[in-house]
């Protein structure tokens, strides 16, 4: 019934990359690094976006659209920005193909070359910073609470689908506020937004955290991140929000006046998911048998199979599911009904197991006769026969709820288990081997440590806590003295 | 009150570039021909994918996302589309930006040079094909109904906000089919969905047609459209549907194996709107005050301005606009409420006719006192003192219902009177002069007279109209019989 998926246990890679081709999320396109997102893997980031974007709207914040290019000489205005994103940016250089008169095809024209090349928006602050210099003069503009879904691009070498690609969808917002205090909070207030979204519909728990100097977004004074753990012991940056202080206020020039007259550089912040969640969901929580949904993100949160030997039983059933589906969609249930000829039971059984649908259920002549159903939950693979009665839908609905919390918990426990405290660098390393997960360790604080250690047990620091207790310490490499242990472990 | 706005009569096209950027919808950004597109520009945006992605879903179609970069032989495959598209098309060469030696600062590393060019897709035909072939083996396979949403880029040489800009925002659905028979009805049922949705949520009228082969889209057998007229007299191209024959499976090699076990090619069809509709939406129905928004496509569709001397007043205000806005809320009704200090009631009257919020709600202390608001709606800039009793809402409800039918009736009636039958060029040249709009004339069907027309008069045969009569008569330039007219007309 695995429909072939190699097994976790043996090749978690693998696993993972049949995983997202067999359940028809996505796939590798002719264009190197980028991918196809399949309907059943878009309708899935379309419930992601559905539920972030109301969230955005909550907190005040409206959407806009700004330019997919972005001068050559505006990446540069930040040094630190085009330090980080000039190596792997994809560049425009030309306006027009022609015909080649020497009989080469269609070729790039030299004559419609650009003055200025451009370059694909691997992030927006630029453009978007450019463009608020005309917007803000005042504090009574401000705050401006702007958030964008758009594509962007980074030319990756190595790519894997969902988790890194050259093109990616995203969303990213950017504010700009009147003061440091306020664009803090922004900060930590759509961090936490992430968090809730992580851990209420992805079912996936996420230690919120400030990211070391090294690991910081080119041009942050502060970046927040929250950090997820997988299955195989590895972490996943699940979002980051950053505190961009004045830096691209100044690097645009923009400035306001104050309530009290005086002329001041503007303070902002930007934060952003991407269609790496994707990644993270299905790596936290599928199985062997293919992916487990949460029901919280499920397209379709229930499919009904009939299992019949002829037409006459085929409309009886139709006719106790019709009923039945309209009751669970009023519920506002989701429900797919698969009554196609053309597939036996059990493959539609392996499909759905495949692709992750929350609740299948099942009804047969048998279930006709004794009016009830065969439901199985996802998560579980746990079958039971329930009574078609007044309750089902109330019984689904429960279900359903059930399963979300279970899916969240099952994750919660595992992470537990993979949360370890070390006392010397022999410790870490051997925990790492081991075990992986989310190594508890002391630091110095230094760039130099933090990259010995990358370079010699391809660990990172994945933040320094934001609830983590004060405690007094020795740097497991150093020795020199520590007052919070940060969180390393290896990363996707 | 008119915020500043040039008349229409006077510069319709001033006029319209300047409602776009004072009403807050769009603006020209730093980067050559791209726009950023305003929040409240994205917000009616936004309104319109949310109704037309659930008429394509109705329709049985589902979202995916195919990559933005094309490679350069793709788009050489069919040999019209390239001829189409070659022309103006952003063409990225490098995949990286290095620090110059010399002293130049960034420049395109020469050493990070493409094997082959990538072109940003101006259209997805290429891409989308060449995974086709990969995804449709059987007839089971078929139909495949997709739709993307996404951003495209034609390098325009003159750009106009939301109506021809090198970058804009759209959807495109590709689909493929067993049959022509299949293929062809696919492609108007989505210019009928088209239709509708221009009706009913535009409030405008069109004229559904097939194009000449000179307007073809580059790679179509057909291309059926949807026409709509502009208050200056000007047509507008409004959304455009493609039966693709087999033109596209020929080139990327995609068949499929029939019912009757034969190797056939698979038929395609293609279909888009953009955010030009934004700019057809402006210009149908706006006026010197500014923009009029249809209600079934407002952000808001309500905005209440409380109009008080002293804080007391306020309060008490507050807490009548309080239930109100409850209860319209309640009922669908989307409210804004504009009770800022800092600024004054006639300045948010005027801003709030610039942004065409369809009712305007005004309450001041002698309403307090009489149990009554000011209503005002944008259509007509008729104001009424209505009774605030237990059929407010449903008087707002119906009022914004007959604003809707009133500003389809406005558009249409005006269309109605620029719909001009001539029975010579010289007719034809003296009420495209005079009068502009829809010129219905007698063509003998080929390019030649059709280009010397346009070279002559600028106007275009916009389509063959569907539901055109057929009628013997004479072509207008050449005396050559014809069987039925075409619809001429200057157009954006």
């Amino acid at each position: 019934m695995s429909k072939g998926l190699p097994k976790r246990s043996e090749d978690y890679s693998l696993w993972y990359n049949e995983l997202v081709k067999k359940a028809d999320l996505a796939e590798n396109s002719p264009v190197r690094g980028c991918m196809v997102i399949k309907p059943y893997g878009y309708a899935i980031w379309e419930k992601m976006q559905q539920e972030l974007d109301r969230m955005f709207k909550e907190t005040g914040h409206s959407n806009a659209y700004f330019p997919l290019f972005i001068p050559k000489s505006y990446l540069s205005k930040e040094a630190a920005h085009v330090e980080g994103f000039a190596k792997e940016c994809a560049v425009v250089t030309h306006y027009r193909l022609k015909n080649d008169e020497n009989g080469g095809g269609i070729i790039v024209d030299p004559e419609a070359k650009l003055e200025e090349e451009l370059i694909v928006r691997p992030t927006s602050e630029t453009v978007i910073w450019s463009t608020y210099k005309n917007w803000i003069q005042s504090y009574r503009d401000l705050p401006l609470l702007i958030n964008q879904w758009a594509n962007v691009v980074r030319w990756e070498m190595r790519t894997r689908l969902f988790l890194r690609t050259a093109e990616f969808l995203w969303q990213e917002g950017h504010t700009a506020h009147a003061t440091k205090t306020e664009a803090v909070e922004e900060t930590v207030r759509m961090l936490n937004v992430y968090a809730e979204f992580a851990e209420t519909f992805m079912a996936l728990p996420v230690i919120k955290g400030v990211k070391t100097e090294n690991e910081r977004f080119a041009g942050a004074e502060d970046t927040y991140c929250i950090e997820a753990l997988m299955q195989d012991g590895k972490a996943l940056q699940a979002g980051t929000s950053h505190f961009l202080g004045q830096n691209f206020a100044k690097a645009f020039d923009v400035k306001f006046q104050s309530k009290e007259g005086a002329l001041e550089y503007v303070w902002g912040t930007s934060w952003g998911v991407s269609t790496r969640l994707m990644g993270a969901l299905i790596m936290a929580h599928s199985d062997d048998n293919g992916l487990v949904l949460p029901p919280n993100l499920a397209p379709n949160k229930v499919v009904i199979v009939p299992i019949y030997r002829s037409e006459e039983e085929k409309e009886k059933i139709n006719e106790v599911t019709k009923e039945m589906i309209s009751k669970l969609r009023k519920a506002g249930i989701s429900v797919k009904y698969d009554d196609r000829d053309t597939h036996k039971p059990g493959w539609k059984f392996a499909e759905y197991e495949l692709k992750g649908v929350p609740v299948r259920i099942a009804i047969g002549p048998k279930d006709l006769e004794n009016g009830t159903v065969e439901v199985a939950r996802r998560d579980t693979l746990e079958k039971s026969v329930i009574p078609l009665n007044e309750e089902f839908t109330a019984t689904i609905s429960q279900l359903l709820e059930d399963m979300q919390a279970n899916i969240y918990k099952k994750a919660y426990d595992f992470r537990a288990g993979m949360i370890t405290k070390v006392e010397s660098y022999e410790e870490f390393k051997s925990v790492l081997d081991e075990k992986g997960g989310f190594v508890l360790a002391h630091w110095d604080g230094t760039s130099e440590t933090e990259e010995k250690v990358k370079d010699e047990t391809k660990a990172t620091i994945r933040c320094i806590p934001l609830d983590g207790e004060e405690e007094v310490g020795k740097c497991m490499v150093t020795g020199k003295p520590s007052k919070q242990r940060v969180i390393f472990a290896r990363a996707y």
